[in-house]
């Protein structure tokens, strides 16, 4: 039986930000999960307690050897006031993958789902209710025992955050620009580029940085070992409209297997589109770029859900993809996914799950 | 002009550990040193404080992008009761290599080596004195800002934490077995396995465990992209003795620069002895290891300086090196190496720096 959670509530609630300020994981909010894990007692002590900072030790091994994953997913408040979550149990699921490939013990997963039942309870006045906003859930894992010395650590913190978020198109869904990097690798199979654990993202600040110098706004990011194949775009999946076809990398071993990659899939071939998921170059898309058959891209995840791309950066060349605006497939993938997430469309998969 | 430090001393010193209780980063001195960044600021607040916790939010960027890196060396307390660092500017410059990397600000090279010898003063009496045992002294650089959202945080600490440690051979300098890796990968060119930051260390953890299950200490990393390239042996250089050469793989970007290595090379080539920057396969260490030219490996690094291997297991086969006991020229760079950090032997290259 899964353990009962403690509920300790703060006597000091804060401020709420006007949902015009939100932006992006800058406000927290009055709550957090925390689960202990200690080696030998396993997971224990579940509690949802004032959000609070963390005290450890300066040789906590999170700091030092990085033993640390996270998950990342949205709560919403449908228009009957209903409030759901998307597809949790994939991202329970994920963190217990990334825990496995990081050496940390698993988390039993029928508590993380309560935990983020409760926790979005207690806080769901935290919700925004302006159109396209949501409460973004951040489950992390940290290593805590305090020690020098390569080796898994013997104690461990899950902890559970929320912030609640701006709408990421406030100005309406818009294509951007993306820098096709050439030296910076993000992740190699073998390695941790298919689990959600923190030094992925350090790893890729330089790309980013400069991304960014060229006016990108991210990073396509190819493959470490051929130098070719078309990987993720930023910290998101990524699809090509190449004539008829939809078409996706394949996970590869070093690429995120993203819930909205996944849910992308599902829906575009319960539209009657035929997905493929296979090795992409980026010859291949340059060729169909100039041929007039790669008619369509976008980034794929739970922050922007769509992210039409309008231009890739390429040895020197801007090649704009379709007419440089959001495609047909994007724009109807991006309200149908919303439309499924809010409550506004039905949900024929059963993705919604209610936290009631 | 390098900011000045200040000192708040301890009012409430630990008890010290014996010597045969010391292991490796269980125990941590009286003080440790602390200098802020703030953006706009820069690193400020250069201080030595009484060891104790940190306090952070947990949307702390280190816990979930993992922006950290950090560093590793030795004090010694020679015969004659002086106290030595080995070649501290070494890892002052790769410290900011390394922050360089993970788009962290420089730290002033000058203020983080006055910072080392300061401490180093404050908690002299925590450096052990029985033999082969040293003051481990750990600087790290940490992400501090509450912010999510895959960017450079705005806020730091550079921090210096120290342990007195125990000899790593208590029973003499002895020979491991390695694992030969063949499915998990460090790191690869594009990446950040040449510098030092935490990611690298969680992912190579599970590699580890493999070689533990296997009954072998350490793992040997072969290279993410042709699966064939010798690159380290668990987190130490490696180094062959192939004939009358002594070999050891290039800095091609995916491997460590080593303080030791480098230090190994100079020694190695001041005593005439020819040594080879260059690809290792491990198709070339097998043949040479069946035709008797490979007569020894080792490992080196800051921890246990030499770690002869006396053996490699490849494809469920045991390779004894030599035969299988410590070779010849390992022992030799032991014994020179150990010398020089400790004050036992004449420094002809100046790497020894007084702290007094
Ligand atoms: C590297 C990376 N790729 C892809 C994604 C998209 O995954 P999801 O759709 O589950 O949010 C994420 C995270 O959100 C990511 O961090
Ligand atoms: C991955 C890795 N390789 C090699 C080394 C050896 O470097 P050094 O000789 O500077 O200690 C270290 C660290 O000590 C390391 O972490």
């Amino acid at each position: 039986m899964t353990q009962p959670i403690r509920i300790e509530r703060t006597t000091n609630p804060k401020p709420r930000p006007k949902a015009s300020e939100l932006g992006f994981g800058k406000y927290f909010t009055d709550h957090m999960f925390i689960l202990d894990y200690d080696a030998g007692l396993g997971w224990h002590d579940a509690r949802i307690v004032p959000y609070q900072p963390i005290t450890l030790d300066p040789a906590a091994k999170v700091f030092h050897y990085g033993q640390t994953i996270f998950e990342g997913l949205k709560a919403y408040r449908t228009e009957e006031g209903k409030i759901v979550l998307f597809r949790p149990d994939m991202n329970m699921k994920r963190l217990n993958r990334s825990n496995d490939r990081l050496s940390i013990p698993a988390v039993d997963e029928a508590l993380g789902l309560e935990a983020l039942r409760q926790l979005v309870q207690v806080d769901q006045d935290w919700i925004p209710d302006a159109p396209e906003t949501s409460l973004y859930v951040r489950p992390f894992v940290i290593s805590t025992e305090a020690a020098l010395g390569v080796s898994p650590s013997l104690q461990y913190k899950f902890i559970i955050i929320m912030s609640p978020v701006g709408s990421y198109y406030s100005e309406g869904i818009k294509p951007v620009s993306i820098y096709v990097e050439s030296d910076y690798v993000r992740a190699v199979a073998g390695g941790v580029g298919h689990v959600k654990t923190a030094g992925n993202y350090a790893a890729g600040l330089k790309a980013q940085e400069g991304a960014t110098a060229q006016g990108c706004a991210q990073v396509l990011w190819l493959d470490g070992v051929h130098r070719k194949y078309v990987e993720e775009v930023g910290s998101m999946n990524v699809f090509f409209r190449l004539g008829d076809k939809i078409v996706t990398p394949a996970l590869t071993g070093s690429l995120l297997p993203g819930i909205t990659r996944d849910s992308v899939i599902h829906l575009l071939r319960h539209w009657g589109l035929e997905v493929e998921e296979r090795l992409v170059t980026i010859d291949e898309l340059v060729e169909a770029q100039k041929d007039g058959s790669l008619k369509e891209i976008f980034g794929t995840g739970t922050a922007a859900v769509i992210s039409p791309v309008g231009s890739l950066y390429w040895k020197g060349e801007k090649l704009t993809i379709g007419n440089g605006s959001t495609g047909e497939v994007s724009a109807r993938v991006y309200e149908t996914m919303t439309g499924i997430q809010t409550g506004r469309l039905e949900d024929p998969f059963g993705w919604r799950v209610s936290v009631e």
